[in-house]
This record gives C-alpha cells, structure tokens and sequence, in this order.
C-alpha cells in the first residue's frame, strides 16, 4: 500500500503558482490537449504563461480526439522526438492526460514513425505524414504488454471533474485493432497535478453530468471492489460525501446554471479524490461494460457508465456494503431513488439486443474485468441491470 | 490543498524492499534512534543490512531521548556535519522521527557546535563534548523561527504506532529554556516512510496503549477542527474505522497478549492516516493541554493527550459533531462509554491543583493553541474537562 506519488496541488491558481515545480521537471515540454475546451477555459493560456515565465520551452500538439487512440499516441510521440521534448503537459479532460501517459513512455524509448512529417506554426504541430499499419500493430503490442518501461515527467492540468487521471496511473486508449477501449499494460503515475475548480465554469450542462458521473462511478466501483484498501476506502468515501453535497446541481439546467464556486470545488476535489480511490482498486462491472457502448455507439464515456450503476449496486451482494453507499455516503432514501436521479439526467439505457449480447458475453468472458468483483456474475445478473435501470 | 508529498509505503518487508529509493536520497546516512527499542525490534538490523547492501556509507546517532530536546538535535546535527552525511534514517517512534526533521536542517545549514568532539565505535558516534549554553539559545531561535531553509532529505522507519511522525511535516521538541514541548516552526516532511507492522510486536503493554491512543487523539483532533479538509477528513475518518475496528485489544493485558499480525496492521496503518490528517490540520486542545503535564510530570505522551479526550468531546459546540465521532466512527454507546474506555487505560488524571491551573491558564493565553477550535474556550470549559473525566 503506497501513497499516490503524484504530487496534487488542489487551489485556486494552481498553474500559476507551481511554476516551480514544472520547471524541475524539464527543459522542453509539449502541451498535450484537444482543439477547443482548453482555449475556452483559460488553462491553455495558463499554462504557456507558466512555461514562458520559467523559460521552457514548449511545443503545442492539440490534436487528441475524445476517446484518443493508439494512432493518435504514436503520432504524437513521434513529434515529440523530433521537437527535443523532456517532459509532457496535458491540458484538458481525461483524452490528453490519458494519452500523455502512453505518449511520454512511446517517446522516452524512442518508439516513433521513421517517415513521419511535420509543420509548425505558433508552437502548434501538425502530423502532415504518420501513417504505418505494420507498425501500429507492434506499437500497440508494447502499450499492452505489461513491463516496466521509462517515461518522461508527465504535469496534469485537468479541466474537467471526471477523470481523475491526474492522480492514476492509467492511460485508457482506444484500439481500433481489439474494437474497444482499454488501459494500456503500463502504470504511468504524473509527477505533478495541478487541480483549479475555476476551468469547469466554462463546461456545458451535458459535459457536467457525464464527467461528474464518471466520477461518482469510479468511487462506487472502488468502494465496492476486492482491491479496496485503508487509502482507497479513505478517499472513495469522502469523495462521495461531497459529491453528495452537490448532486443537487446536476438535475436541471436550470439548477446547473446557477452552481456556485464552491460547489464546482466541491466536484473537482470529490474527482481527484475519486482518481486517487481507483487508482489503487482499479473499476468493476459498469466500467468494462461502458467500453463498448462507447466505442460502437459513441455514447459519451460518464453516461455509458451511469446507465450501469444502479443495477450493480442492486445486485452487489446482500446489498448491506451497497445501502451503505446509497444511503449513507450519498443520501439518497434507497436504490430506487439513485436509479430515478440517474434516469433524469441521462434518460432509459437505448441499446440493440444484440449489441448488449455482446457486450455482456464479452465481460462474462474475460477473468481480467471479474476480478474485482467478488461475487459470481451471470448472464441473468448483467440483464438485471439492463431490466432494473429501465424499468 | 496538497497530497501529503512523502512517499509512503506501508508493506511487510518494507525495509528490505526499497533499498533502491534509499540510494536514490544520498550517499551517507546517520541513523537516528534511541538506545533500545530499535534493537530489540529488529528494525535497526534491517536499516543498516539495507544501506550495506546499497553501498550506502552510515553513522548511527543513538543516543535520541524520549522527548527529544534542543540540546540533542543540535549535538546530533554537530556530528552530522562533522561525519559527511547528506541523508537521515530515522527509527523508533516520534522521538527519533521528531529529531531527525530538525537535526536535517540545522545540519544543512552548517548550524553546528564549534568545540564538539565525537568517537566512533562500530559505527556509533557518541558526543564527548559539545556544550555552550549560549549558542543553544541561538539555535533554538532558529528553530522556533519560521523560515523557509533546505534540509537534507529523511527516510522514517516509525516502530511505533502512534505519532504519525513519517507522515507530516511536525518536530515536536523539548526546550528547557521555554520550559516545555513545543513543534519547530519549520515544515519538514520525510522523503520516504517505510512503514512495517511487524516491528510493533515486541511493544509492551502500556507502549502500545499510549501510543495507540496519541493516534487516536491525532484523529479526533483533526477531525474536529476548523483546518479539516477533504484529505484530512478522508485520512482521519477511515483511520478511526480502522481503530475502532481492534480497539478491544487495548482493554487488558491478557487481550493484548494475543494480539493477531491484522489487529497490529490496522493499528499501524491507522496511525499514519492519523498523521496524515493532523499534517493538514495540526492538533487541538488536549493537545494543547499535554505538553506541560509531560514536561513537568513525565507523563507518557499518550496517556497525557487522552486523559483530554472525552471532555474536548463533551464541551465540543452542541456535540452533533462529536456524537457522529464517538458513535459512528468509533463504535461507542455513548461518550460515558468512550471515557470509561479511557479511564480503563489509563486511571484517572492525577495533577495538582497548581499545576493544572498552571497548563490551563497557559493555554488560555496562548492564541496560537486556540486557532484550530471554532468555539470559546473558558476556564470553566477546560476544568469541565478534568471533572468529567475523573467523574
Ligand atoms: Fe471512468
Ligand atoms: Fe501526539
């Protein structure tokens, strides 16, 4: 049992005050980010400030997808090579920290596209050229195959309350090759995380309920899960008290457009908190089934664990460890009232038939997403979840 | 907001099995401990069968007293210094973890004594002379005042489950000059703890009931504080969960005497949750209260902190607070049943009438002790304390 090394730093301002720290960790950095959100909130701009107030010098590659993929890593670790970069920043929400971490351990071993072009333009680069089918299976071989490789400093700046990648070691990529996404085999801890509720404000009322979904799943899932320990049971549990002081803000637009300062602080602590907990217990059962539904129907990363909550909590044991939850940790008056809050902000689970065929065989078949859970799953079960949550 | 930046593993074997991250911090270490426990308990043989095996060149500075005073650290700081080392392990429980945070930095600083002289033997270094009243003032100054100054990085190897000391950033030291015992006013955080329960199981009784309760009063002091945070609140209520959860083990001899290796893991993981949240928040009234009955009745820390406990709980605003602690937390009927606990421990508390009116007059006065309590404290308060305790 370790504490999470990741140095967390949770205020307001927490870009530029460590401006320190960054600069301990490098001389060369690339801002990993999307094309939008980071514009928008103000932590991009942060974020080149601190590195030009240090002296870093920096590359921009902001070409990270949502649900990022294995094609994306391996272009952006071939221009990290070719631009001299030691260290990595990622901007945004789960997609560019996730991706950091695989991109800083493709590049630090210099697993790169020989016939890649670049150009650039303000900072910014672009893959002009980076396409190798061959190499992309072997590339993807090395992110699945566990082993103890190095990489370079990773700082996470997230912007959403989701995730918590900034405190964990996973790095969830999408394959195209295995048709679903799936934590690489490497345990990549950032060095340093820098966490300020003020980027959430720009977030839309959509984005909200997904990530603080994620959030609030990651932390039922590591609750409830064979893996739990003194840490994780610490954070999970606290972060469920406060997120259960806020999930009132989540239900109405209305009630969204009108969320004070300390209840986005309140979310973004109750995230990192969550990160930290799964960080040491891994998910369960809503996150192996969400992968699929995410990647054949594009169903954003937070609702397509949601949909799945309830039903696990319903079916958790005798269910004592799983009142607990519901009840005491997150003040809901019983399971029937967490699946209805779930419903409004997400509506009835819209899956074929035969996709959730698949995906439930697909979990009842693979050890390594049972392994958590300590109770015998079956096929009825998992259709309980579907029937209970829709009902 | 910051994640506790030390480096915590909590393991069997963890001596043994983090060699490499040792190396990592320096090139010659002085080990500082006291004269007997670490012996008997099998952690000083681990300590230097490690740094042998990493190459790593040692000096060990036994002579650390219970309650550590200015004089020791400045003349085990002296010796440091005069013997090249860059890097402190500290073995025992807060005395040596105490000390070693404030010989680092005076050390560092070259703050040493002019006309000092050591031998050596087998390792050992004693002080054959190192003794100027006046530059002893001089250093406590400097000690006890605020100051951001380097310090050379510190392993803790705690062997006792209480004081929390590998895990925040607090050297609680003895100053004859001020007459009692009081933190250093630098922050100094160990780079590693490396925390084993197994060196637990030569504690005596009365050992592990005081230091047992000393955790336990650093989580209740947390957790009713106006510095509590979500860390400190995750670390201090999962940490009282964990107590609560073996607490019958203190009640006698005979129960103590078949202690299980689970019941001492769980004491130990949660004393260092236990320091882990009073690292965010710091202590609070029985705290406050013990550093006189110590320094003038050689009262065991434990026992002087825990004989404050029921009534800090019983007079703690209207108690809601209090009552989740006692009864939800830690698994008591009531507070009577909390005190008689206590009292099973430890007897009644036996102070003059002087002295008492002396510690609580002290602490009435003295603003810095009354920052962490959101209520009014009065005389009339704290001798509630006393009488309902020894009711
Ligand atoms: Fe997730
Ligand atoms: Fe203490």
């Amino acid at each position: 049992m370790r504490n999470i090394p990741t140095d967390i730093y949770i205020e307001n301002g927490a870009v530029k005050n460590h401006g320190g720290e960054i600069a301990e960790l490098g001389k060369k950095a690339m801002i990993v980010t999307g094309r939008h959100s980071s514009a928008v909130n103000g932590s991009l701009d942060d974020v080149k400030a601190v590195l030009e107030s240090q002296g870093i010098g920096y590359v921009i590659y902001n070409d990270i997808e949502e649900n990022p993929s294995v094609e994306t890593v391996y272009t952006a670790a071939t221009a990290a090579v070719k631009y001299g970069v030691d260290m990595f920043v990622a901007v945004g929400g789960g997609s560019p920290m996730d991706a950091s971490k695989a991109i800083s351990m493709l590049a630090k071993n210099g697993i790169v596209c020989e016939n890649a072009e670049f150009s650039e333009s303000e900072s910014v680069v672009k893959a002009e050229k980076c396409e190798l089918p061959d190499s992309i299976a072997k590339v993807e071989e090395l992110l699945y195959t566990p082993a103890k490789l190095p990489f370079y400093p990773i700082v996470c700046v997230p912007t959403t309350c989701g995730t918590g990648s900034e405190a964990t070691p996973y790095s969830i990529l999408t394959s195209h090759i295995k048709q679903t996404k799936k934590s690489i085999a490497h345990k990549i801890f950032p060095s340093l995380a820098l966490v300020d509720y003020s980027y959430l404000k720009t977030s839309s009322y959509s984005g909200m309920k997904s990530t603080c979904v994620d959030a609030l799943a990651h932390m039922i899932e590591s609750r409830l899960n064979t893996n739990a320990n003194a840490f994780s049971r610490a954070y999970a549990e606290e972060g469920m008290r406060l997120w259960a002081s806020c999930k009132g803000c989540l239900e109405t637009d209305e009630r969204f457009a009108h969320m004070t300062d300390d209840e986005f602080s309140t979310f973004m602590q109750a995230s990192v908190l969550a990160g930290m907990a799964i960080a040491y217990t891994g998910t369960s059962i809503p996150h192996g089934l969400s992968y699929t539904l995410t990647y054949e129907n594009g169903v954003p990363h937070g609702k397509a664990v949601g949909v799945f909550l309830s039903g696990f909590l319903k079916k958790y044991g005798d269910s004592i460890e799983a009142e607990y939850v519901v009840k005491q940790l997150l003040d809901f008056d019983d399971l029937d009232a967490f699946r209805d809050y779930i419903r409004t902000l997400f509506g009835k689970l819209d899956m074929s038939e035969e996709l959730w065929k698949k995906d439930r065989d697909g979990i009842l078949a693979n050890p390594a997403k049972l392994k958590n859970y300590p109770f015998e799953l079956t096929a009825d079960v998992l259709d309980d979840y579907v029937r209970y949550y829709n009902a």
